[in-house]
């Protein structure tokens, strides 16, 4: 790569290569595909940052994997050395990011996975198909 | 979905499950097919924290969107209202993290994504096939 190319890097020139492998969908800028602006990145943030925890990933991976199923906090936090107000502290933040919701029934709290979080995420970092136009 | 059925949840179970759907590549603990253990979910909240910053992701889709190509540091500050320093301590975080790589050539270093990363997070955030077996 010569470096003439580097040269009309900009929102632009990302916009137009952009249009020409087609729009993405209106739900979810491309992560790989255009440049983010401000509101697109510091919204994506806050859920990637939701995600940047190793207890909220183990969370979240223990209510996601009960396939369309919910789980009883009472079962998540026998996995943990954390007291339940500390799982329940990030089962808030997952759910404030839109990963997770809940519902109270008695005395238990359950929760289960909002997919639509995670399947956007996984759209914006998968690569566009290669249509080697440039 | 009674409740008896979260009484299941387990590692074991998930594992189970996961048997049954086919392994996820070794490279990739799946997220949303099976609990993740504390030492995957270590390394991947690395990568996510990395994610969790509006510059952060504003730079890396800068240098993603160069389909194929490379920016020079050069053509990435004049977007931010932040010093040179400061943006090459984001892109140091994101080079921690794995999703990009850079070389320095005379005065300018030139950054481009590492699509391995980024393919690994989206194929983690994935959801297995629904296969209705549970």
């Amino acid at each position: 790569m010569s470096k003439q190319q580097l040269v009309v890097l900009g929102q632009s020139d990302a916009t137009r290569e952009n249009g020409e492998t087609g729009q993405t969908d209106a739900c979810c800028p491309g992560l790989l595909t255009a440049p983010l602006d401000e509101d697109q990145a510091a919204e994506l943030a806050k859920v990637f940052k939701a995600l940047g925890d190793p207890v909220r990933l183990r969370l979240l991976s223990m209510i996601a994997s009960r396939a369309g199923g919910e789980v009883c906090v009472c079962d998540l936090t026998p996995a943990f050395d954390l007291s339940q107000p500390t799982i329940s502290h990030h089962l808030k933040l997952l759910r404030q990011a839109g990963l997770i919701d809940c519902e109270r029934r008695g005395t238990w709290v359950y929760y289960w996975l909002l997919p639509e979080m995670t399947d956007r995420l996984a759209g914006i970092l998968t690569r566009p198909s290669v249509d080697a136009t440039s």
